[in-house]
């Protein structure tokens, strides 16, 4: 919070939003609340946010299915905008601006945020909690396949990826695609991947198979952790991002889809940099904007739908879309789109 | 020791070596001593055998300096042997032997024990404590290099090795020289290296600068631990060597050395599996026997100069020499020695 001090119009408060009582009181005066806690506070605090009545952009990353709020969110005429950050976010908003056109056969993207400096063991720095990153990391992977949901192991199919602004990537199933699984059933083709540099992925299936992921506890002498706990402690250090360390967010959204015009590839590509002039990164920057311009939605009332909406609920308006991609291209997030016929 | 139950001439007994008087009023009656505590313990145990006035060998791996006891051992009328097993053990009676009949230009070694089947991620299964071979892996390596002690890295001067028996394994820098630095000191050149198969030394040095050998406590919730702690217990899971499953030692000892005959190269090989009709595994075999072949070399009378005596102090007495291999062949231990012309 200190961080915030000084900015004339910003008032900061340390709260415990575990006291969801106290916080529907605390979020009272207020037009919308943007929820950026940790994920696995995330449901109770949006729940809560929801039954005071409150307008809500989330950007916890809960594991929780949120559709179950739906019907309290319209009974108490609230807007809600779920997983609304650089992904899941953009590529859901692209996916419903494009099914409300055409006929999707397959979505596809790939994402990953890398310091630009590649330090060994890891060429890897966590912008966010290291915790969360093995999660990803050891969570089975969903994606579709010939209109089924199916389930692989995570960093499954890797494959090898250029980039022509940071050169080869390794890409790996992970289990991103969430609400997409669910809400645009006619797409039978989906499936979402992380991006590394090249041998990363190596490492971490070694210390998987040799047990250091393991949460079964292990007694020390007096004291008693899982592997677990212990690898993320050891990682905490070892893959810190120091505030000014230049790192990247890379992003290739791949559409297959048919339309009038007939059958073609729809390719979106995002490339940020931390950013020099404000210090601020680029894991923040896409993020962050994305989730405010869904504030900004909400609040010029170019999206006022009474319900919770993952991203590409809110797509398929292309007045949303564009508004989003408007106020990114505005502070310099940049995502260009190329279209080629089908092969 | 429930193992050694039923066999006529053994008599067992549970007993706290750190209570070093009680040690000497146990060994009283014996003739001889052989110590095969964990190398911690090592150096109390012998001092009190020493102390008691107890003929001794040593396998315990101390990693103490052992000659400070020469002097009481005198005093006391002591003949004590020290390292020996198969390595340290027989190199240094091979050095020992060959050094007092010709010049040694230069001493080197390599040894590993390693499981049959190859199982990833480590390809490797501990024939002794896993605390103790990361302490292998961590502890700088001396050598000697134009007639100067030298510290490495360990596992620097990586290389790969071909042999008939195992195919390719890789060699590196290991500390296992110890007393030899100092008791040969005409031998210019010296260096031991440790086997395993090619892959593994890149996952455990991956784990070395990932932090997971560091020594500092780390705290989770009330628990407090340190990296290595944790990595030994999970190591342990995976490096369990079952008693029944088949493992191999193997060893090459190389020396240049020049005599009236000349220059030339010699070259010992010791090849030794898990052995079927006993259930005795290769370590225990190669280690066990060298050990009490030194036993039996006091015992008969063969060697019985007062003082501590690491083998190759032994080994400079070729009727010793001799025992000992003959001891090994008679328990199909078996060494080859092949002699070539020095390059």
């Amino acid at each position: 919070l200190a961080m915030l001090q000084g900015h004339a119009q910003i008032a900061t408060r340390r709260f415990d939003v575990r006291d969801t009582k106290g916080l529907k009181a605390l979020v009272m005066p207020f037009d919308l609340v943007i929820s950026a806690v940790p994920g696995f506070l995330g449901f109770q605090t949006i729940t809560a946010v929801i039954e005071a009545g409150k307008d809500l952009v989330d950007i916890s990353f809960l594991p929780e299915d949120v559709l179950p709020l739906d019907s309290m969110a319209k009974a108490n005429g609230v807007t809600a905008i779920t997983d609304c950050g650089v992904a899941p976010g953009l590529p859901n908003l692209i996916a419903g601006y494009h099914h409300a056109l055409s006929t999707i056969h397959r979505f596809e993207y790939m994402v990953g945020g890398l310091p630009r400096v590649r330090t060994l063991p890891f060429e890897y720095k966590a912008p966010f909690s290291p915790c969360d990153v093995i999660e990803e990391y050891t969570r089975p992977a969903r994606l579709k396949e010939n209109g089924q949901v199916v389930t692989k192991p995570a960093m499954s199919d890797r494959e090898l990826i250029w980039f022509e602004e940071v050169g080869t990537l390794e890409a790996f199933n992970s289990d991103g695609l969430r609400s997409l699984l669910y809400t645009l059933p006619s797409i039978g083709e989906m499936c979402e991947k992380t991006l590394r540099y090249p041998g990363h992925i190596d490492k971490i299936i070694f210390l998987r198979d040799a047990g250091f992921f393991g949460k079964d506890p292990i007694k020390v002498g007096d004291a008693s952790f899982t592997p677990f706990d212990l690898t993320t402690e050891v990682l905490k250090k070892g893959w810190f991002l120091h505030p000014e360390e230049e790192e990247f967010t890379i992003m290739r959204i791949m559409l297959n889809l048919e339309d009038g015009e007939g059958r073609r590839t729809v390719q979106y590509h995002l490339y940020d940099t931390w950013h020099p002039q404000t210090g601020i990164s680029s894991m923040a920057r896409t993020t962050g904007y994305t989730c405010t311009a869904a504030a900004h939605l909400i609040l010029n009332g170019i999206f006022n739908d009474k319900g919770v909406f993952p991203p590409e609920c809110v797509g398929k308006h292309s007045a949303a879309k564009d508004f989003v991609f408007n106020y990114l291209v505005a502070r310099d997030v940049l995502i260009t789109c190329t279209e080629g016929s089908f092969v």
